[in-house]
């Protein structure tokens, strides 16, 4: 299905922009499990991320449940949320509905829907869709911690920044202060640097993009398919939905071009009786199929294409040369906001396989 | 469905690497176009690739076709195609069936399927299952080609060799002479040293691996969906699920990270009459969507997991510790063979958007 | 998907009876069809049909459009609308919450969900589901009519009482007549008939069941696919997606056990130059595809199980035999509230083949 | 998927009447379950059902495995297996291949395909194509068995000659005498006068159709889904995907529309300390959800459309009107052979839903 994500637990994402509400159904979660509330208002302020260097829409952001829960408790069956949108400022954008704002989808919307889409604040386009998806990904991961398996991200670069590497000694409590800070980056040095980069940014009307490297760990090994079932194209397809995401790498990624065979190839050992590697170049995921190892991908994430410069662009309605100035919210980044939705998206994809695997409830059993 | 790709014309494909035969289903073509059978040969020779730079197993790959071809003529009815594994080897698996070949998918593929899979030669994630998916993919190239869209590929990168940039002047052309070459790169010069570099692998019994360049001219914009349905969500799947595939960008891709905004930014101009961008950091695709320029991305090829070398492993029945020497065909890269099979990943997707937009016989009403 | 109806024109239906709203997303439709408001609202209402044979919950059932439509017209994007659930009497059904209705839903929801469903008017298993389904169906009939595909349905029986058969002369116009009655049958004594044993029915504080006969004309031949693709198999999930929907025949139906195959066979002959058949014991459909003649099948429809009598049953809670009295609004049939939802989902399916079989803008282009 | 049957247990059939072989792709099973070949062989020889009452084609219907099964142990991974054609006489039907056989779909997929399609033998709408996916069947409802679930049809009427009714008392053991005859009616002395008419109406050059009635019991209660999702459209879906299925109907089906709604419901009470219901007019399903009572539907299957006497037609090419005469080979009756058929789909269905709801490896644990 095109606007429906995964197999045995499905998020089906609706809404736009500048409609009443957006949402999400869910359907395959298991019944009986308390949602987490501050979990999820945690997770969805994540994404929101106001403060200096995130001058987004404000939004309350406030998930509501239209089926699905009972008394808080996930019933089992197909879920339905749906937050408000509240704060829509459409005459920004009437000015220049027929403008192709540079980086975005206004123009190919257009030719796509014959002109009858809601380009307002990017229709269907709008990085506002993630919230919802980030709602969805919040609830599952809660299950999934409960299984033992963690999900974290650092912002592994921004525009030449280099965070400290991610190394896999501890891994599990590195991730889990990096799930407590706000901005997640391992170095607080880095962290400096990156926000300075970023106000500098905004200071130039301009944006920045960057990396965000996840990590997953407590991932039963055995978990995927062959071929198209591969978890590497599960995870992918998930994150190129995610907006401004262009590119995506497991464990050595595009550094594998330059390695020998013998340095990219995991060596198989036995630690704790346990079948493990000792290196994992291979990101957790051999032939599609997870090894239990820590799953490593990084997923870039592009500069915010609406910037407060004018731009030339086109006019695809009168079709004539001319330029844009796009009016109201910029963001001056949105790596350290789309990392939440990154871990929503990785969540939904592990459950999911998981929900295959084991039977839908098994998702839940720990969590009751 | 997890071993079939696709949505209005899928693909599913079947067998295993030791088995009596590879093959696949293709449902969704159109009725009545003639299949190019020298074609196809040349594609599956392009992936067998035998020569100086690859040892792989000798194998006619002949396709034959079980259903919806009628005198040679593609029916419309749901296509089987076969080909048969005549060149098996299984005793060079027998010996080392228990111990997990390092980078390969043996002991993910143990814990999966409670170890009564058939490892032979990889079994089911043997990289010799793209042998059906490149001729599925060939089958429907011819068609995109018919309709004006050219699909090629250069070796962008070998073990630390870059190819010359593939430029957007003249790219049509270019592509062409790239589909001419056994061996897919820019410069003359670039081939010699990398075919050097992969034959000196071979000496050291060690594998290379490098990052393959795609581009996509003549798609028309509008075509992709929002979300889930982003036309990177679907590419990047198809791509990931071929063997030691690791990395997928679009356009500039990891690249953005370095970029602001208003250099990443792709200004719309008028050319032709028509919408274009000047640069394409985007790589032809704004919001999941095509925008009628050339559409690029790269796929990175890890070093062949098969080494001709020692390596530590473990022996996951006796759960001990223990060497590994691979007998048998080893190729010391996979790069200049996976181009073909990235390509008929490519048409299979694009194909499969071309047909949900305009319909199924669409695709096939300038190749009849 | 399980929640989804449909392949390229899919629907989400989501709700359930007594939560804020229940509603449904549609995607695949074609841009810039305005939409019939009017006769959305002439279907829900046929849907609701309140009056003396139906004491149905009071609900406006407006429907509003979170995103999709823009001024009236349908964007093309994913399409949401909802519908307030404000007639909610929880109450009633707080008192029963552990008692097994005779033929409803509530012991399997208490099993499927281990307890922990929203059983509240049958929560997502409610008939109230269907509204969404009608609206969603509702708005995709009138692009088939306006692409001279025409649906009709009289309800064939109901509790013994045979209306008059419909016969294939003069077709367009008998479903015509069909569709500007609120209660669907071709006899008006029949009729008389019918509505005399609905209110002896709801006297006896008993219901009735019946079977609904639905033709569609001006479908054109070679819509489907064989096998898992039949159109049979296609109208058939949808229709028994109905609640209390326990039987489907196209054609001569059950009746085929007692033809010979002689008299069976459909006999071809030239129409006006076209290949038509003289009888049409088929329905329609040859193998799963449309033959260009009526299609033609029947549903049946359970009496409605909630019944103003005590009945004996079960507490699934205390695991002790009880008995039952279903407060609140019962009505005594649903034969002729049913009809509207099984033309929507008839629809919905028809449509989707059609989309693609010749793309999705199709469906559209005689509606803009 | 339009060639595809089920959700997390898939079965994608493939091939054509008279092409070199026919077969399918499972996609879904448990890993380790040793196949019954003595059982593959029995369902196999039930489907070809040669004999006095039986002209068919005569294959052999041997089943050999592409992959997914080693030393005769189900793999896990996909598992592919055909069957060859080798009983093809292509002369039979190139006289008659423009001409369109009454009853059957070489006029539509004629439309269909554009003409392009090889009718030979029904192509890919042949019975033939049952074969498969009786295979398919047999494999996974010796599953169902080793869980306690059985599967069991008598033919219940035949061309107006009804069987006796198979009641619940004591069912499974009526289920299993059943499944040891090759002609599964409940009563001998109809045994004999149903066999006698289908000799008549082979005396006759005629065919006869029929109805099958199938349970199925050990199923326990809970699965299913809301809508889309209901059981009822799962089954109906894979059953009208079986060529000459022109009805389905679920335990009372259409006879609910003669019935009162104090009559239909079936009353819940404790029986052996478990939910159960007195009577079983629902068919064991309510709300699309398994109630852990006998699952009951029954099935018509038209007669055979190939009779050997001239029937008029049309010739599609020459768009004239002509008569034709089918030469070869005639089945008087496939009701008895289509048992088989019913049956595989049915455990495929089932199998899927059960492996949706606790996993993949559950359905093979008890067969290990």
């Amino acid at each position: 299905m095109k606007n429906t994500l995964g197999h045995e637990l499905t998020v089906t994402v609706f809404g736009e922009s500048h409609g009443p509400a957006i949402g999400c159904v869910i359907d395959g979660l298991p019944s009986g499990v308390r949602i987490d509330m501050d979990r999820l208002r945690h997770d969805m302020d994540l994404r929101r991320a106001a403060g200096s260097i995130s001058t987004a829409r404000k939004e309350a952001d406030e998930v509501k449940f239209l089926s699905g829960v009972k008394d808080g408790i996930i019933e089992g069956t197909p879920l339905t949320l749906i937050i408000e949108n509240k704060n829509v400022r459409r005459k920004d954008y009437d000015e220049i509905k027929n403008l192709a704002r540079p980086g975005h989808a206004d123009y190919t919307a257009d030719v796509r829907y014959l002109g009858f889409q809601d380009a307002s604040g990017g229709g269907q386009f709008s990085g506002r869709l993630t919230a919802p998806l980030t709602a969805a990904g919040s609830i599952v991961r809660k299950m999934l911690e409960d299984r033992g398996i963690l999900i974290g991200t650092h912002i592994r670069r921004l525009h030449g920044i280099e965070d400290d590497p991610l190394i896999e000694h501890n891994i599990r409590k590195t991730l889990e202060e990096l799930n407590e800070k706000p901005f997640a980056v391992l170095s607080p040095r880095v962290e400096i640097m990156m926000k300075s980069m970023i106000e500098d940014a905004a200071k130039k009307k301009d944006s920045v993009g960057g990396i965000l490297e996840t990590a997953v760990v407590g991932m039963e090994p055995g978990i995927g398919e062959p071929m198209f079932g591969a978890l590497e194209s599960d995870l992918s397809a998930a994150l190129f939905a995610i907006p401004a995401v262009k590119g995506v790498e497991f464990g050595e990624g595009f550094g594998f071009a330059d390695l020998y065979g013998s340095e990219a190839n995991d060596r198989f050992t036995l630690f704790h009786d346990q079948v493990a590697t000792i290196t994992n170049h291979n990101g957790g995921i051999n032939g599609g199929i997870s090894n239990g190892m820590t799953i490593r991908f990084s997923t870039c994430i592009k500069p915010t294409p609406s910037i407060a410069r004018p731009q030339f662009t086109v006019d695809f309605r009168k079709m004539e040369n001319t330029s844009i100035l796009i009016k109201g919210r910029h963001d001056p980044a949105i790596v350290h906001r789309a990392r939440v939705v990154v871990e929503s998206a990785t969540a939904l994809v592990l459950a999911d396989a998981l929900a295959g695997a084991h039977g839908r409830q098994w998702l839940g059993e720990k969590s009751r």
